[in-house]
């Protein structure tokens, strides 16, 4: 059954593992039997996170501005611009100083079944 | 290795099998080696289309609105909102009077290995 997304359904969580203020919410997710996870990302001002991926993931700026960095690979994405990280690599992102909204769709699931 | 996509660098072209203005261009799919799809979609003002999804469908509104039925249920998106499609459901897209833009991801690949 087709379902509408909008963040003022996302209940955010700290991203587990990290200490900046870096915040997901699923909405769509391993509890809904398909194979995608879809949610909203917030990151504070300056904040971010680094981490390998475990899943293939792919980040839409909604609003403010990040940078994610992998090796020698650099960018920077604002407001309808995508960051596509795919699995395995690891990943630096951090937010500008406006902080940043973001959407995103992994697959597979990035939390297992089970995980709090 | 991670990759920025913006709309700039989309080519679009008509969706196959429809006849009204809708173009998709696809920035990441079956050409890249990965197992998901990620491209931008343009719809004309009030222009749609009508299809049974052969794969699972994620479609965030980048501007304008659109609505999308599924038997029953009718959801209609703006700006910062996504549809989740889930594959076999028979879907009808179509834009308000403003058009729209959208950024989507499919898992597995909509388009085939060597389809045109």
């Amino acid at each position: 059954m087709i379902r509408k997304l909008s963040m003022a359904d996302a209940s955010f969580e700290r991203s587990p593992g990290q200490d900046d203020d870096v915040f997901a919410a699923n909405l769509v997710d391993q509890r809904h039997g398909g194979p995608i996870t879809i949610g909203y990302g917030r990151y504070g001002p300056n904040q971010g996170l680094n981490e390998k991926l475990a899943v293939h993931d792919v980040m839409l700026v909604l609003e403010g501005r990040l940078s994610v960095s992998s090796g020698d690979v650099h960018v920077t994405a604002g407001p309808g611009e995508i960051v596509y990280m795919p699995k395995g690599d690891t990943v630096t992102i951090r937010a500008h100083d406006e902080g940043a909204l973001t959407a995103y769709v992994t697959y597979p699931h990035w939390q297992e079944p089970g995980a709090a």
